[in-house]
């Protein structure tokens, strides 16, 4: 076990507030109880506020994976069409996972750091009137890029396809308002923004989206979504929650609220909004074109490995980062403001940890550009 | 939150003991980095102590339910005969996954409380020799019973079956020795003998069932086996872990290595025999007509019904046993000797519990059978 604390700046898992962790730890209790049932319904209450819905928001015990299978599984058949927006490797997972149980899947495809919007799903749904679904993800986890959503969404509404989106590490950072904006299903993850530990995702689905579940012939068991949909009417689960993890979400999203979603929001903005600007002081490129307030990207100088100053920032500083993934593994640094870690004093620590590496690196910054 | 300490008498979630419960609320870390896998290594090494194998033991974000299914999709294909095993609500979600996946299922069915044999499994295996696979339970979870798998096993092997264990209850609470018996694919769950949180899932899985990965056509993507047992060569999981839950399953791990796993087996026994003996004793009757070790199923007396005598439990004296499910609900009560709960301390609170219950709603027992 790590005795020394580290600063956690990943994109997730982002760091676990101390009230979150004393939750986790709580005695065990059993799931058919009051005692379980009583956090439960407060839990379900709470989530549909972090959603911004009055739809049910359905729990699993799974990464945030599970839940995008969720949503296909349960919404689509075989054969449907979807229109899958990527730009990046969690775009990437969704259209993968549709390929995966036989849907017929159109791809809009950008490079990495760009953003899908509204005009180009518009074309796709003109092309392909008979499209189920449109398949997007609120932010790019791997290239910091938030997309346009509520655009999207207005697009999508006049065609027949309803809007899923992949919310796993944007949800709390950026806003999303799924019924002001008519967003059909939204996934998300416990890791990121609500600042728990990994081992719950969610699925929130609208009415559109629940009158599909019906219809849909793609087998499932543990995903099944009519069954927790039943179950969550008695604030239950078809199968055994994970109870620790359900007490610590509890604390968080009573944390979110205490605060405000809006004042959750404006503080990653500032956070994010600050950094960016430090960041372009110092003379270094911000890699996202459409930049999420729940991460900065930051592009290696061309001499530069990411992997070396991240492991200068953690051997030196205990402060975590993160490299790219896949093809962008040594180009880019990602560096959070998720959750508890959107704050000035962790973002100034990171910074600092920043320039303290790449200086001793050899990036030899401009006078204007110190970073501390 | 609940206040007051509750003994936790369920057969699963079981009482998470104290060292688990620090481990859970250690401060996050991220699963791609040495930290995580020096903890992820050695808690794979000890996985495979308890399912006494040499062969990988796959660890899954999910409640048991999920590795049960996970078995189903990478082991099997449409249309592959099956032959299922059931006396009970679990063995019966077992055949109802492998029917939802659209296997041929032949299933041997027996009265709640009775066990499934080797020579029921041998006739259903002459007359089915194109059996792809049996599906049986180690621990009927619902009815107390005990499923006899090694002698399963070696009829199995006599075909060209495959034998697929359900251990998530009774995982280091009754023996199962995995190689020597030759099981090809045995699931567990994290809240049962294994002392922690629901939220891990666990299917391990000898040479044979790898086999037959690579020709499975069923859809997967979460569950993707093939997937998961390429990253854990890297002590690595294709999608994020739940990272505190399997914090918490290194601790538990230590204690029960510390203990050693025969040790553990025979408290078991031990605390169970006792359990049985006292009930008997006390003129109850004992549901399982093949009792495990990890909980003592009791009968309730005609007038009695045991959601009355449970609450009272409760409210009296804080100890917490289950009911029984779907047509045995209100007749029989489950009272759980499962990992840290195993001793005899508890096993007595939970008696005297039981005695005053019963004995205030009007179950007069004779002198010699006074449990105290």
């Amino acid at each position: 076990m790590t005795a020394r604390k580290q600063l956690l700046l990943t994109p997730g898992p982002s760091a676990v507030p101390e009230r979150v962790l004393e939750a986790l730890k709580l005695p065990m209790i059993h799931h058919r109880t009051k005692d379980y049932q009583i956090v439960f319904e407060r839990v379900n209450e709470n989530l549909k506020k972090v959603f911004v819905t009055k739809e049910p928001v359905v729990t699993f015990a799974s990464s945030g994976t599970g839940a995008m299978e969720a949503s296909i599984v349960n919404l689509l058949s075989k054969g449907d069409k979807v229109i899958a927006c990527f730009s990046g490797k969690f775009g990437e997972r969704y259209r993968d996972i549709a390929q995966m149980h036989g849907l017929e899947v159109i791809s809009i495809e950008k490079p990495n750091g760009q953003a899908i919007g509204a005009q180009e799903v518009g074309e796709a749904l003109k092309k392909h009137p008979d499209a189920k679904a449109v398949l997007t993800t609120l932010l790019e986890t791997s290239t910091g890029v938030l997309h346009p959503i509520e655009q999207v969404s207005k697009m999508t509404r006049q065609s027949q396809a309803i809007l899923m989106v992949d919310a796993i590490s944007g949800l709390t950072c950026d806003p999303l308002k799924m019924d002001e904006w008519g967003v059909d299903a939204v996934v998300c993850g416990s890791q990121k923004g609500l600042m728990l530990p990994p081992g719950l995702s969610f699925l929130a689905v609208g009415p559109r989206a629940q009158n599909m579940i019906e219809t849909s012939t793609l087998p499932k068991y543990y995903f099944h979504l009519g069954a927790a949909l039943k179950a969550l009417k008695k604030n239950d689960t078809p199968y055994t929650p994970a109870v620790s993890l359900v007490r610590g979400l509890d604390a968080a999203l009573e944390m979110i609220s205490e605060e405000g979603l809006e004042a959750v929001w404006s503080r990653h903005q500032k956070i994010a909004d600050w950094t960016r600007q430090k960041i372009k002081d110092a003379g270094l490129k911000i890699f996202s074109q459409a930049p999420s307030n729940a991460l900065t990207v930051i592009e290696m100088p061309e001499k530069l490995k990411s992997g070396d100053v991240i492991q200068k920032m953690r051997d030196e500083r205990s402060v975590i980062m993160a490299d790219g993934q896949v093809e962008l593994k040594g180009k880019i640094i990602r560096f959070a403001h998720m959750g508890d870690t959107a704050r000035e004093a962790c973002a100034q620590e990171g910074l600092a940890a920043l320039a303290d590496a790449m200086s001793s690196l050899g990036f030899s910054m401009t006078a204007s550009s110190r970073i501390s």
